[in-house]
């Protein structure tokens, strides 16, 4: 990191240690045990838009949409504030095909982000984003398919070569693990759409106040948006961003030939007025292992190449603009 | 009550006097203000099932189905265990259009039955039914369509007859407020399937042992199909059941003429043996006002005098098989 930042330093700490070590950490181990003391929690909606129908509604009609309004493109938002709550909040936002249950227990039952950084004294705001979830309600009409994939997606998200895990991988093997992994995913009700998400965080920023940000995966590019629009995000934790990498305009690198079946890797451009707010907050982007050094045909190793070489390219314009974006990548740093 | 039974008895007590005073009870108050100390808390997919395409997974076809897998149908449990909690779980299942944010935060802002029985030491159990909210996941296809309604769901759910608020509504008269209660439906991701929905939650009661099953609205019928399935329901706690009430083969009543838009109620046979185990447990079924006595024309009013109609047939029902099922109709016990 270029400037030194006791927050942000501290979170790159507790995340690297506390997701890797999870129940082998001792001190973890009996910090779980203690009872959460939760000072409040509670939910809401946030965001969104409202459609109205033309027309009049009339009682005996109420079938009929003709003047009746529809709510949708909020986000859904379960927050747990804890006792004696550090200052700044941790506001969670998932990755693809995922919901706020990305951060609460693991597949294989132990305690996940949301009772980890609550132990730790941050108040945390776990979201579905709109037209995911219990945020359901989408301005756009959808179908919902049920197509097996669930191999793509093991595959995909480098728990392995399906069927064979990779060596070391610290995902369990059991089949009840893997049977919980697969459940918690959920299917879009409304196409994914990165203004309508960043549109609903910020507001979410707006309410709480300044807060740091945490994303996973497709949840990255939404979460730049999200501190574009909103100078409350005074920190961001990405975890494996890969797609929706902001540039300014005439700046955007070539796109990244990739062998991943998403194909090749693009960034969006955006006025540079606009991206040079990225360089008010520190940002961390984490990658783990299993991650290909060179282009290769093994598809799942080459798109996070691919996400990792536009990272590092992403990292070093906004630091050229004098910003603070470091890039981990857990096997350089040993882990 | 045909039986004594102090556990029900007091959830019959607690649930009336705190879902009605709310914030103006003033003990409930001072308890509100306590931080609430959760022994242990997190989530996880129960039930469901899995379908598998035929033909055989190859690594570089991975988005082509053939060979892979697709589990859905489960429900999403939340679940907050206090410090020295009862005996006895709660287990919440939400109703129509719905999810387990029914039992959270009130549209106003209030705590919800989640934290208000935490705070009574009962540990709690928050389901999103299969095919909604986060368990999104559903083995057949579904649409998600945008349709305004909810000047619909205004009358439907008896806050008033749109525009109108009933005279002495307790639903709070606030533009923002009725925007959080929009927001909270979702849509399903697949057809309701009360079958698939009393699986889920049934393999629950397998998990969490014995227990008192409470459900809202259309949650009723799932509710009543899960108390046979699995004799560790050992009370329900139906709030205003409409649909899906079960009768011995050859019991079923005559359909009640309504007025209500989904026309006329009708019950659902089912074995006698399966009926009497509707007899093991002690039930009480809670109505609220604004309920017609008479036929009307007024059609939220008699969708929910023919549900009432329904109830107190049902009940009869069971308690002549020497069952404890208790119908309340709020506004005859002087609320």
């Amino acid at each position: 990191m270029k400037k030194s930042n006791t927050l942000v330093s501290s979170l790159w700490h507790l995340g690297i240690v506390l997701f890797l070590l999870g129940t082998t950490s001792s001190a973890y181990a009996q910090e779980k045990l203690k009872p959460l003391s939760i000072a409040h929690q509670g939910s809401f909606a946030i965001g969104g838009t409202k459609v109205t129908e033309p027309g009049t509604f009339e009682l005996q009609n109420a079938l009929k949409p003709q003047g009746q309004t529809f709510h949708g493109d909020h986000a859904y938002v379960f927050y747990q504030i804890p006792v004696n709550a550090h200052k700044y909040p941790l506001v969670f936002l998932h990755g693809a095909a995922q919901s706020k249950k990305t951060w609460e227990t693991t597949p294989d039952g132990r305690e996940g982000f949301q009772n980890i950084f609550l132990r730790r004294g941050f108040s945390i705001y776990l979201l579905d984003q709109p037209r995911r979830g219990e945020a359901g309600k989408s301005t756009v009409a959808a179908s919902v398919t049920p197509t097996p994939d669930e191999q793509f997606w093991f595959t995909q998200f480098r728990i392995g070569n399906y069927p064979d895990y990779f060596p070391g991988v610290q995902f369990p093997k059991d089949s009840a693990s893997l049977e919980q992994f697969f459940r918690q995913m959920t299917p879009n009700t409304g196409s994914f759409d990165g203004e309508v998400i960043s549109d609903a965080v910020s507001r979410l920023f707006t309410k709480v106040g300044d807060g740091i940000l945490v994303t996973h995966s497709q949840g990255g590019g939404p979460g730049w948006l999200t501190a574009i629009k909103n100078n409350k995000v005074k920190a961001i934790v990405a975890y494996e961003p890969y797609s929706g990498f902001v540039f300014p305009t005439g700046e955007l690198p070539a796109p990244i030939k990739s062998a991943g079946l998403f194909g090749d890797l693009k960034g969006v451009e955006i006025p540079l007025a606009d991206f040079k707010k990225l360089t008010r907050m520190p940002i961390v982007l984490y990658y783990g292992d299993n991650i290909a050094k060179e282009p290769t045909a093994v598809w799942n190793k080459d798109h996070w190449r691919g996400g990792l070489e536009m990272a590092r390219i992403w990292a070093a314009t906004v630091n050229k603009y004098v910003g603070d974006s470091t890039v981990v990548l857990l096997p350089e740093v040993g882990i």
